[in-house]
């Protein structure tokens, strides 16, 4: 008989979606009436219309489709020229980032990146993982049989966490071992974080020292405010020979159904085989690609370039505006309740202390009977997130307006009481 | 410093389509005039338009998510039930095969999933491949440490090869030693032979005998005009206990540029643990979707959907007729010059001996400097293909045309005169 992967064992199986999804049903069947007032902080999906710009380039690249003269078959595995000259330009050399059209690579969205650059490195790669963290970084080692046994907490043997704490701002320290492979995400999810150019540094740095590699996820980028914050990793001297970028169109250009990502991988990027050679791994993330995939759907790719025309960049500047304005109100809402809020306006999701030392399910509990609103238990995300929640601002300006509403006249009165 | 992934290192760097491609590019730099006649009957990439309700669809689509009212976000990661439930519903049911709508996972191609299949199962599988081979089997066994090193002829250390010759018709007799998993393909790229109902009961009775897994690729089943023919391994008793199938719209609808294919994965196939416990394949399945991926762009799931409409189904149709007509008209044109022909009409590519036992890559010299056609050279699909090429019939009518006139001209006079 075939054999299975017995690495898929190893995963929990509350994951915590389906957890959530879970409880909230629950919620329901027992409360048709908050059923109806229910409204869904949870998971980071969009909510608003795509731009314009980007349903237009699709409708047309689709009708092209429909042409003889204009149709297109298969395109290049690592995306289409025209697509990825305009990240190269728009997102880097626009920036003064050197980052050449061949060092991008289109897909099909970064969570799926974030399982694919597995592919071209090692088993062996000692992994060090924030804590709070995505979950997919964790479950996509631990499928590929670089972690152990999960342990009663939830962490994975074989994987060094890094804490992430509120005196540290919720960005790293540095690993204090040897680790190879490092897992970055600015601005945070789930914690909404920023990494100043000085701790970026510190972390590209260890990363030069240790000959480590950083993947880092920069899917919220567009949501920085702060001028001082880095947008790139490699904004920072020395990261081209120590780190891939993944990006996202999902939370730029509203993109979540439309799937489109990319990621940077220098050239000057080395790694080694067990014996010591070192090799660029561009010929083999190269290699992946073309083995492995056939492109991005042409009409997609189209959308994602009108997003880097002017009128795209506009609108893209609308979404963001607007769900940063929920993000505002949200955390003016939740600090007139007396709660500790720490997202400090770079990113689209609010991470909170839970009120009253609860734990994250039991402040997930307690909104969701009291508020009638879902939000993501912080210890979802690792034991660093115990004690917090994430809400996220993904939502209509209507819904986020009564979220607002709700934390005032259910706990607002309390807090201006205590 | 990180470690890669040393499989990558064991694949030939002269992979077939890269060769062909540096042959056809001296050729034109060298004979201006021979370019501007060029017609490529290489790679096998469809050239006429897209079916417009395919077109209409994603257009609508497109506009959909342009709405709030009808935006949507993340998808299901498997697929959204509308396309999974036509799947199952036209592809399967209606022929009266067992598959239930979540026994589908909707993908991105073929191609695609035959990488992603091997995420689920153990690296200790002994694979069965037949030669000659689509590659992308092979090589991406290979990137997973599932073979060892190549040898001098192309084939890779630790493989099963089934042979497919002209004495069975290129249909691989079953293993004749034990293996865990079996790759086929019917209609088989690149020789398009079929399998028969006997043929194909023998290689299920060899797979449930050996507990062993067969991964059937039924990317061309479209093409099939004998009535006899199964069109699924599903066809086959006890093949829901030993099968997994991956289908493609690629050829079906013109979606090679559109990206969208799926895989059937039987709720009712098991697999087995190291200590020997059995376990159903279908929920890691599930798992590997649900965390490495967000689903196919909504306009292409709805482009697809449409393919099954009345009106999809007769554009289909009439797309798969251009192709197989373009194949009757380059099947007699080689038959006339002499050269023996092995496809009978259940696929788009032509299997034709070499003239005058010319090796594969000496005919496609001379095709390429005497008739200015691009083919695929037979030996670039495995030892067994010497001394044989493939011609695809994706074109259209007028290049094929000229093709058969080419035939006539330069070589038919010499078959005359034999």
């Amino acid at each position: 008989m075939a054999y299975l992967n017995e690495n898929y064992l190893k995963l929990r199986t509350g994951y915590l979606f389906p957890e959530i999804a879970r409880r909230v049903r629950e919620f329901c069947e027992k409360n048709p009436e908050g059923a109806k007032r229910l409204i869904r902080c949870g998971i980071g999906d969009v909510t608003e219309p795509l731009p314009s710009a980007a349903v237009e380039a699709m409708k047309r690249a689709a009708e092209e489709l429909g042409h003889r003269e204009t149709f297109r078959g298969y395109g290049p595995e690592q995306g289409y020229e025209f697509l990825r000259s305009a990240i190269a330009q728009c997102d880097y050399r626009e920036r003064k980032i050197d980052i050449a059209d061949d060092e991008i690579f289109v897909s099909d969205g970064s969570k799926c990146d974030c399982g694919y650059i597995l592919d071209i490195l090692g088993d062996q790669n000692k992994v060090a993982i924030t804590d709070p963290v995505y979950p997919v970084y964790v479950d996509t080692n631990v499928m590929t049989g670089r972690t152990g046994l999960v342990r009663q907490d939830g962490s994975y043997e074989g994987i060094v966490y890094l804490p992430c704490t509120a005196a540290s701002n919720f960005v790293p320290d540095p690993p204090k071992e040897h680790v190879d492979l490092i897992y970055l995400c600015f601005p945070n999810n789930p914690t909404g974080a920023v990494a100043t150019r000085k701790q970026l540094g510190g972390l590209v740095d260890y990363a030069c020292r240790h000959d480590a590699l950083i993947l880092f996820d920069a899917a919220y980028e567009a949501y920085i405010s702060d001028p001082q914050i880095p947008h790139s990793i490699f904004e920072i001297d020395g990261a081209r020979e120590c780190a891939i970028e993944l990006r996202s169109f999902s939370k730029i250009g509203g993109f979540t159904g439309v799937r489109c990502g990319f990621t940077v991988m220098p050239k000057t990027l080395l790694a080694r085989t067990e014996s010591g050679k070192k090799l660029p791994l561009h010929p083999l993330w190269h290699r992946r690609w073309s083995t492995k995939a056939n492109g991005v759907s042409y009409p997609v790719q189209r959308a994602a370039e009108a997003l880097y025309s002017p009128e795209g960049q506009k609108q893209c500047r609308a979404l963001i505006d607007h769900y940063m304005g929920n993000a505002k109100i949200l955390r003016d809402a939740c600090a007139k309740t007396g709660m500790e809020v720490f997202s400090r306006m770079n990113a689209p999701y609010i991470w909170v202390k839970t009120r009253a030392n609860l734990t994250s399910w039991e402040m997930f509990d307690q909104m969701l009977r009291e508020l009638n609103v879902v939000i993501t238990p912080g210890s979802g995300f690792g034991a660093q997130g115990e004690g917090y929640i994430r809400i996220s601002a993904f939502n209509s300006r209507e819904n986020v307006d009564e979220v607002a509403h709700r934390l005032q006249t259910f706990w607002g009165a309390q807090a201006a009481s205590r």
